[in-house]
């Protein structure tokens, strides 16, 4: 049966050993959106023609936040990451900014967590800038969409799991 | 019409002026939660009674994401936090993990992004230390529910809108 | 005859006492440029119309840089800002980038550090951005231009000075 | 025609890939001074001889100050520094405190940026320590010199660009 | 009977709500040292006298590592700091170097934690700048000496409690 | 005779070069104690069943400030950690908290540090929690145990030096 790798045989937690792991190249994509009311959307959408640009801020901060993952994250490795690409798209015919983050680096653990670290952020971000004309506004469906690299290889969703 | 306030005249980013607003009790409460399979959640639950929790450590994983807020989100106002408290509750029925965090302050601005990035990592820090039984876990919902003091007063979300 | 305030009467380096000072409204604004060639200056101009905003990336990052002054600076206190707003300006004529911050809080010591930090932390974005084209851009005459507020009252750069 | 490297095909902001790139040994040298009052560099230059030394607290704040650039710089990827040198130097003909550092690392990517961050940051903290007998002091000429390792070889700034 | 406050009324950790206690003047004073070969102490009593200065760096180090205290333990309340002092003594007859930190805030609540923080972290310092030349050195009697402000009032240690 | 080496040849402080040396295993162990009251240390341990966890919190402090290392020690190389197991284990016969931290990393340099932080900052923890019942808990004889790897090879603490 599985077991949760984070803690030791005594079963308190630990930062798990992956010293023995070859470096190898790894990949992962992780995706979520934010629902906002139409005229908010509106709002963002022309901002991205002048220098106050909401999208352009969100993915800086997802970025940054990206590289604070294992400050954030307890039992998560500090890893070198070697590249960071994050869409930002807003799909008005369903009234949310989606966002999907790449995240690459060449080590001996994967990138999971911070490309769901790039994405959390960068939606949290999008928050912050419109709160002031829409509260309600709610992130959704964060979640990992493949990673690539490593001993447990590829996965990938399924597109029923959407 | 309303207008985006991280946004100055000239339509440049900024972090806005807060200093002429009077130093109020501030509280915002947000919530979300993260859904997985029930051999996942039995898990956790397990571990709930052992050394190896993995709640109590989402809930210190929020906790001190919360007083990280306005390194990550670009525009946030550095805030003395004077409380964080984090409900983290399976709900087996539902096949998800949900986390209510509640913030407080004294200060001249709100604490909503706090009580959402607390929510987020909380989340965030269950999906890493379960990974490695369950890839497909997803964060939703996360969003606030309630926000009083300051100029714009009390603010609650409607029931319609869960 | 002055003595540098940052060492006791014993001459050992210490974080000053500001706790009998009273609190208040501070402000303070720094400048400084960048000089690099005109095909630079160029392409960063070129992307303020588009999704990749140089400019809009340094302004990000000089705000961050603000909030991290402390930090960075040893003896530097920790500050609540109320408020950064900074402006980068393209000067064509003089082939360079222009950068000016304001930071404002409601405290017991000034915000000097903290515009000077924003300043150079948003030129070196803007190196960081266009190194790959032009390494041998210059950072130039970061400095104080005014500050208001506290016991030392108001301080303005004489023109000549400039 | 050259490109800004830090954008995507689609023009938005991205950490560049340097995954594929091979682990070579890196070195950048970065200098800048500060300028200021003679009275005030004879005070920091009595400071060097007793427990209160400006230019070894700077120092520190700079070694510091690059282990932290990709916290600063957003699309900066983390490096580990192998080492870092620090001069800092007072030149009483010239009014000012001069600076030079030099990093080095073994990685796939240069430490141009944690050589000027360690500049801006020394010369900072200079400025911190001394400004409440000379708020005038004025930061300059913080560039690159030289860079060393990778793919785009070996660069030195040619002398009369000084 | 007592109860550890930083669990709430269900048992879950929490950071307690400070919210409504004024605003006082507060101080904590800590001490600790660190054993060593004399040879050792010889050493940095050296180098007291130079550029490279053991005990200047560990004091930077001890009073940067107070405005962190908030990052590093969990439930710690972010306080703004408004004083800190550290002592470094070399004591010869005893093998060891002392040390001793006043910190002070005006706040909701005390600084027992960034005065005991910054002991750690400035002994920590020690140990790794002489730890090429003796492993075996050893922190000792880290401790809180006195502390005033707040509710709880003026506390002091007890003399044979040494 | 033995320098420090901290010190570059002019005598002022760097982080020392460790770019030739080859990426090896090491591991360090360092170990400490927290002596408390009866009382406090009855209460810890029957928080030991409950969701608030005492040396939990502690154990997830200790491991993230392990993390966090060569951002508190001024000299110290970014590390990436690849493994930190942290034991707290009450001691009831001596009246104390006893904490032992195992690091690991597959680098250019040692791990010494990482230990020793992470048991300053677990046992700071402990202090935390529950300083509000017993201020006079004293931290003692924090120390490296063990470390392997590297040129300067296995190194282990005498018994008698215990």
């Amino acid at each position: 049966m599985s077991k949760l790798t984070h803690f030791n045989e005594s079963g308190a937690a630990h930062m798990v050993d992956v010293g023995a792991k070859p470096m190898t190249q790894r990949v992962a994509v992780a995706e979520g959106y934010i629902e906002m009311r139409s005229e908010t959307l509106d709002l963002i959408m022309q901002g991205g023609h002048k220098k106050g640009d909401v999208l352009g801020i969100a993915r800086i901060a997802g970025i940054l936040a990206s590289k604070k993952t294992s400050e954030l994250i307890p039992l998560c490795h500090p890893i070198p990451i070697t590249n960071v690409d994050l869409v930002l798209e807003p799909q008005r015919e369903r009234g949310r900014v989606y966002c999907q983050a790449t995240v690459k680096t060449v080590g001996q653990t994967g990138v999971e967590m911070e490309a769901l670290t790039a994405v959390q952020v960068a939606l949290l971000t999008v928050y912050d800038m419109c709160k002031a004309v829409d509260r309600g506004m709610t992130i959704q469906s964060v979640r990992l969409l493949e990673k690539a690299g490593g001993r447990s290889g590829h996965w990938q969703r399924e597109k029923d799991q959407a």
